[in-house]
């Protein structure tokens, strides 16, 4: 039972004393090699304080994450799957906050909700809208398995969990020294709090989900929160460890998660038919020109 | 600018080698007292782990808090502002993570959904029921500004915060040496994240209310979280200095607040006629007998 608690607050031995321009989206093995050349030591007191915020859109049941490097001068940040309709808000708060956003990511390319991307590239030029590669959208940059995406001297590391869509993948906080313990998942619909994303459109197979799951997701530390990219019923975190316990579908071995998603019976996704075109272009309808 | 962040995780030097059954409601003072003759060093490794959900109710918008020290061999455990719907799901949620459920908190009597209070204790038997004895509420438990909630080592602090109804309070973890760091504050309705609850009814008063926040709220550390009642634009939370600088009505003077207060125009509650009698008996419809 690693479900300790909610909140964490970090503050480690690696603390440079200046802040490294980042590349924006960098390798893990080069990653790796810059924390190893540094040479700050325990005894500064500086540290990396993650900013992280939940947001909510009432009508696709759609979190949105912002998160920040509250110890970086700049505050840099990035927002996981905003969605159109919560854009100003979004905005809004990045400014009160005195943030300064430099990415609006998408997990995948969904299909109940239109992605805000496009709309906050309008509104705040500079920000880079990125996703996965293999969801075969448009985006300012395109992410693989294994990458790193920095904001101050935080990061996010890319694990693709397809199965839900060919494209999807999973955002986790990094296991350096001065990232955020326990280490957050944001698993998209890949893994939902006792759920997991319908696997019956967009290149979904219910027999690759349960491998991403298990392979990507389970893999890590138990105490892990996941944050998804929805809930219905109210809940707002799990951990790894919970899911591993108490997830309905994901408990079972693979022959019953293929059935129990094989005869789910939802109906037609009533947004996918708008959603998913422009979900193609950062969410912009009238395409490529504006899109990438 | 103390919006540093989301999550906090403390570990501290207080650290009871056994675990003291506390009195279920018990003085400032007198805990103050039992911390004092403690003789414990910080050379112990214990520490004191919260565990904290928040959960959302969506037709009345409500938010309940789930908060347990999970370091204790009980976990104990307590709900805040539950909400009659969704009992279920949050006493499933209270078992699955294997805690001791030992109270149903309000921070007042409720006017747009019934509380579970009292659903919860005919369910859980054991928990008890707790609101302000300004409230003239029932409840097992009557808390007044200056007690303090016990469960494990964690507690929660009584401050009064009315105007919004005569018996707000707000409960604010602790401020001892193994308590969370930033302190949290479940502010009901007295202070919504950019907003406020309405104050004409209920024994309602706008100057009360201005006074309150002023006075018990602002007063907190800055970077205190801020876990209201509700919200209705999909915020999860803010700090006190946040809301120091950009609540709308409560960043003006007095006079100003108390105008915009009087001149809300909001339509006659939907619930306050069926949820004000109901919880007035921890949300039993049927009364005094069940209730307390």
């Amino acid at each position: 039972m690693l479900l300790k608690f909610q909140f964490l607050h970090f503050s480690t031995a690696f603390s440079p004393k200046f802040h490294k321009i980042s590349a924006p989206v960098i390798r893990i093995t080069k990653f790796r090699s810059q924390m190893g050349s540094s040479s700050y030591t325990t005894s500064s007191a500086s540290s990396s304080k993650l900013l992280f915020r939940q947001l909510f859109e009432k009508d696709s049941s759609t979190y949105t994450y912002l998160l920040a490097d509250a110890s970086h001068p700049d505050k840099p940040a990035l927002l996981v799957d905003p969605v159109d309709k919560t854009v100003d808000r979004d905005l809004s708060l990045v400014k009160e906050l005195g943030l300064k956003l430099l990415y609006a990511i998408n997990t995948h390319v969904h299909a109940d909700h239109v992605t805000g991307t496009g709309l906050i590239k309008s509104k705040a030029p500079g920000v880079k809208s990125i996703i996965s590669k293999a969801s075969n959208a448009k985006a300012d940059l395109f992410v693989e398995p294994g990458d790193k995406i920095c904001f101050g001297d935080l990061f996010l590391e890319v694990r693709s969990t397809p199965g839900h869509t060919l494209g999807c993948v999973t955002y986790v906080t990094g296991d350096g020294h001065n990232q955020p313990q326990p280490r957050i998942a944001f698993t998209g619909d890949a893994l939902l709090i006792r759920g997991c994303g319908r696997t019956d459109f967009q290149g979904g197979s219910s027999e690759q989900l349960y491998k991403s799951v298990h392979s990507q997701i389970f893999t890590l530390p138990k105490d892990t929160f996941v944050y998804p990219a929805h809930d219905y019923k109210g809940f707002s975190v799990s951990t790894v460890g919970e899911e591993m316990l108490y997830n309905p579908r994901l408990t079972k071995d693979k022959e019953a998660f293929k059935n129990i998603m094989a005869n789910l019976n939802l109906s037609y996704p009533k947004m996918i038919d708008v959603a998913v075109p422009a979900n193609m272009f950062c969410g912009l309808q009238d395409v490529e020109s504006k899109a990438s």
